[in-house]
This record gives C-alpha cells, sequence and structure tokens, in this order.
C-alpha cells in the first residue's frame, strides 16, 4: 500500500498546478484540498507549511481529514520538490526518464522555461512590459524540443512543470487581461497561433492541452475571475 | 568505464564550486577546464554553453582536449542540473540517499537555502544591507538541520549547494571585505563564530569544511583579490 498523500493547492496557483498535473499523472492516489489563498485558515501554516504557501503535501501517517492534519506525515512544500518526489515514488508509469543525460535535460527544461516564460508574461500582464519577451522566450522553448513529442521526448515532470504558466497566458491573453492596451493581448497571442514560426510550440501547447491531467486540473474560469480583479488597466482619460 | 566528464569551471563562482565538490565526493573521473570569466575563450559559448556561463560539462563522446570540446559529448548547463546528473550517475558513494522523503528534505533545503543565505550576505558585501539578515538566515537552517550530521543526516547533494556561499561568506567577513563600514564584516562573523545562539549552524560549517572534497577545491586567495577589487568600500571625506 503506498503512503497516503493529502495535497494542499489551490486552482489560481501555477507552482500548484505543476503538483496536481504530475499527481494526475502518476496514478498515485491523493486527496485534494483546496486553500483559499486570500482566506487561509488559520491551521495552515502551523501544521502544514511554514511558508504559508500552497503547493504542500502531508505524506503517510494515519488517514485522517485534511483540515486536521497529523503530526505524524511528513509535510512538504516546494512544487519542485514535490514533482521530483511523485517521479521517485512512480516507477510505473515513469514521470521522468531512466536515462541520467534525459533526466538532466528535463531538469535544465524546467529551470530555464520557467523563469524565462513566467517572467516574459508576468512582464506583459501585470506591467505593461514588451510581449517581445515573450516571443524570444518561445523561441528558446522551441530551440529546446525535440521534433516531436514533449520536452525529452516522453512526457515527464518537465511538461508538467511548464503547462501552468503556458495555460495562464493563453487565458490571460486570449481575454485581454492585463495593464497593457487594450486588444493588445489577444493581437500578442494571435501571433502566437498563427505565425509559421511558432509552429513547434504551438504543437507542444496542443500536445499538453490534450492530457487528461491538465483538462481535470484546468479552471480557467478561476483564471479569468482573479486576473480581471488583479491586473486592472489604466483607464485612459479622454481630454475634454 | 564512465562515460568521459570534462567540468568547464571557475574558481571564483559558488554555483561552478557546488559541481566541483560534487564530483570529488562521486569519485567519478574529471577533467577539470577553468574559463577565465573575465576574457572568455570564444569557442565557449558557441561549443559548450550558449549561456556563456560556468559550470557546464561535456559529458561522453570522445577524449579530447578541453579546448577542443567534440560535437559529439553532451553539453550540459546549471549547477542544480549536474548535482543531481552526478547523483544518478554515481551509486556507490549514493550522494542522495534512496528514501523518497530524504530526497525531498535534501532538494527542499537546497531551494530554501540558496537564495536565503546568498540573497542575505550578497546583500551586506554588496548593497552594505543589514547583516541580521545574515542571522536570520542561520537560524532558518539551523531549523532545518538535524541534531547531527549534514543537510539530510549523511552527506549530499544538498551539502555540495549550500557550502560554496559559506566558505565564500565566511572569506569576505572575515577579511572585511565588502561595501559595509570597515569593521563591520569582522564583527558579524564573530557573532557566528561565539554566539551559542549559532552553535548548530557552527558544527555543520565545520563539519563542511574538513572534507576533502572541499579543502581542494576552495582557493580563498582568489576569492580576497577578486572582492577586494569588486566590492569597494567608499571612502568617508573628512570634512574640510
Ligand atoms: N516556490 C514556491 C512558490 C509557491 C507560491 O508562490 N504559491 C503562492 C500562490 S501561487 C502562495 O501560496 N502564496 C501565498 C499567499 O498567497 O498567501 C513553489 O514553487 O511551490
Ligand atoms: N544558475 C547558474 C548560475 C551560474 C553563474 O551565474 N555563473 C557565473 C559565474 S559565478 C558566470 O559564469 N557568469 C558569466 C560571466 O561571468 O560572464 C548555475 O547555477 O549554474
Amino acid at each position: 500500500m503506498p503512503e497516503q498523500i493529502t495535497l494542499y493547492t489551490a486552482k489560481i496557483c501555477p507552482w500548484a498546478h505543476r503538483a496536481e498535473i504530475t499527481l494526475e499523472e502518476s496514478g498515485l492516489p491523493y486527496k485534494r484540498y483546496e486553500i483559499d489563498l486570500k482566506n487561509k485558515p488559520e491551521w495552515y501554516a502551523p501544521k502544514v507549511n511554514p511558508a504559508s504557501k500552497v503547493p504542500a503535501i502531508a505524506y503517510g501517517g494515519p488517514d485522517v481529514s485534511p483540515d486536521t492534519p497529523s503530526p505524524e506525515s511528513q509535510k512538504i512544500a516546494e512544487s519542485g520538490v514535490l514533482i521530483e518526489l511523485f517521479a521517485d515514488l512512480s516507477s510505473s508509469p515513469a514521470l521522468l526518464p531512466t536515462d541520467p543525460v534525459a533526466r538532466a535535460r528535463a531538469r535544465f527544461f524546467i529551470e530555464t522555461v520557467t523563469p524565462l516564460f513566467a517572467g516574459a508574461y508576468r512582464g506583459f500582464i501585470a506591467r505593461g512590459e514588451d510581449p517581445q519577451a515573450i516571443f524570444k522566450a518561445v523561441e528558446v522553448i522551441q530551440g529546446l524540443l525535440p521534433a516531436e513529442g514533449y520536452a525529452v521526448g516522453q512526457w515527464s515532470i518537465a511538461d508538467a512543470a511548464v503547462t501552468p504558466f503556458f495555460a495562464r497566458a493563453e487565458v490571460a491573453l486570449t481575454n485581454d487581461l492585463g495593464v497593457y492596451e487594450e486588444g493588445k493581448g489577444k493581437a500578442t497571442w494571435a501571433v502566437l497561433e498563427t505565425d509559421p514560426k511558432y509552429a513547434r510550440f504551438r504543437k507542444y501547447l496542443h500536445d499538453l492541452k490534450s492530457r487528461d491531467s491538465f483538462k481535470k486540473t484546468f479552471h480557467p474560469e478561476v483564471i479569468i475571475n482573479s486576473y480581471s480583479k488583479q491586473y486592472v488597466r489604466p483607464v485612459v482619460q479622454a481630454h475634454a
């Protein structure tokens, strides 16, 4: 019997989403517990994660209700740590290749693509920075991808790590959510969707989004609802 | 026969130092090639690491001279990726525990301690920020350490990842190198060396520094030389 896993997560959070996708792919049984980040339960920091962030897990120990975590379970946080842990716990399906060089390529993909893409798309939607940074990030990603398949061929935690950021960018931009000039989100995403230069990225994103692990764990309405409040476009004042 | 490993490194660089310590601990044979960061060979970026940083390795392929890297070897960069790779390549000695939870604790230690300690000590020496951040970081580290031994008990890549930062901080502060007020570096390190509150950290640092892998790969004179040029204390002008 595998040890019990309780995942503390939040639909809005891309880091937590990494853990959810990986758990779905792993086939490991787990309980999902939504943490309201705007109103965190007072037991969460002292009993689960002192950093008071999602994702975190309670691993092993008795089978208790998620809102009364047992002191006997192991508490583990940080999405990068968790997806490696789930890969260590699941050999079939393998969530990382067994070849050491392929494993290194998967980890390099995570380390490179996450800050590059997340930085570019957040700069655009949160601070109105130049969306060229998004295109540049996509070019780097295409340079790392093999001709076919996922980040290192077979699906791996490298794909779980980056999917949440791509999916949030698509929802934000296609709904024109961001502090940038009206229409610029849609226009930017349209380039990614039509320019032949980005065909490899498009195929990759399509493959990522086709997986059940993604469909089951992605909630676009939550993103739309939250981003429309968070990223408010400055009102342009008409001159009198 | 294990594949050949050529490590491109620089004595000054804490990230590269992580890889050197880990390779020394692994017993894997490797060739060391010093990259002069102030005057990088023109073949380095195109043939080894497009990001033009150390550390990077050439792995496998024919046994060539490091300054004429073969297109047949695998080129891999990023210290965090490399130390995991060396752990994947070396089962005896094991550079990570086999227990999945202990592996997760090792990775959590790396992810938490590196930015916390490196941020605190660099803030102090490069920007003259409050050294209290260093004491706070040391308290967090002590909270993560077991009662005895290394980050997760047995020595692991978690220890390799953080040692370079502790060692550089000690050299900088005990030599009073930094933009802070004269004497403040020595005074700060003296607290870490004498206050009973920091005894666990002191023991840990002592254990880290006692290892042959550290002694063989640390070059304090290089740090002193470089930091004294890089972090120049503003001259206090006497009023006429
Ligand atoms: N480095 C962490 C980042 C996790 C994180 O930042 N989570 C956010 C939500 S996306 C959080 O829980 N923030 C605390 C809060 O909102 O109070 C990881 O990779 O797990
Ligand atoms: N994230 C990288 C950081 C490596 C890095 O920043 N290396 C520096 C030296 S400490 C470097 O090579 N910089 C390029 C340069 O100095 O031109 C890693 O962990 O390997």
